[in-house]
């Protein structure tokens, strides 16, 4: 077991041939290079009406959000998207095309955003706590959860009414900072 | 400084309150989250030749390949790619469109290639032996680094003669794996 008494001791130092500053544990040498994270997700309708579910976990709990989150291991962008959207909303969605790329800097997260479909079947799963399918003007627009839904809901608006430019990247001077 | 006599000692364990098996180090408790990395990269074309890098660290060390690389931490995709080209062949590029996204599942590996256009100004940089520009047919095919090159050329290629659906994904069947 291990040493539970012991915890992780992360300083800033550039291993041998790298060319970047990494945290590398004081304890036992690991270095961790942190990389970029990938989050996948969708915009998923049924009959012109947007599924959205409102989060049981931080952060922005209480607050409505797309199904997205992280890809896992060995796990296909597609693959991971269909899986969120199975795990939240309890939706088996079919996709369309990439929607979106997204950069959010300050979490070094990269968003890779489906347009999808689905059969109109769903229900909140274990980290949602309510689920909706809303026409565009009743999308509770005011309790949204992070910048990056409201750029993927107006980006797929747009790719449907044959705006060209998909997959779209986050709109010009925002970087998904949450004060806005 | 760290005790180099110890190294990070893991062993498979599913935190409290995740969904999977993570790497827990047994000497500190540290869970690598070990997260799919993110690879950009570019197709670059001047006068309709393509600019190739024959690299010179491992893995495939000696054989051609795209300017790609690891994403860094709060880096746009698109940055990457330029910063790729700029250290690998001393390009400066500009991006005309996201071309592809192809997933290495062996590696947990999601690439995102772009399709690009430079000056004709190149050289090779510190981890490229040499670098060259090539007609398609005089493209070193017999001596590619890796399956996701072949795919990411051929897409260019195709999308240059006007073929829809990019970006682009795996070709069918294939996973990136190298024996082929």
């Amino acid at each position: 077991m291990p040493d539970r008494a012991l915890s992780p001791d992360f300083r800033r130092a550039t291993p041998e041939g790298d060319t970047h500053e990494r945290d590398v544990c004081d304890h036992c040498g690991f270095i961790a290079y942190d990389n970029p994270r990938i989050v996948v997700g969708a915009v998923v309708t049924h009959a012109g009406r947007y599924l959205l579910g409102r989060r049981a976990i931080e952060p922005r709990s209480g607050l409505w959000t797309l199904p997205a989150g992280y890809l896992e291991q060995r796990e296909t962008p597609e693959d991971g998207a269909r899986r969120e959207a199975r795990e939240e909303l309890c939706a088996e969605i079919v996709l369309d095309r990439l929607l979106a790329v997204y950069t959010i800097e300050r979490l070094s997260q990269v968003q890779l955003i489906y347009r999808a479909r689905f059969d109109g079947a769903f229900a909140a799963g274990s980290e949602t706590l309510e689920a909706g399918l809303f026409a565009w003007d009743d999308i509770p627009w005011d309790a949204i959860a992070f910048p990056s839904v409201h750029w993927a809901l107006h980006h797929a608006r747009a790719l449907d009414a044959g705006e060209s430019g998909a997959p779209f990247s986050n709109p010009p001077g925002e970087t998904g900072a949450m004060a806005r």
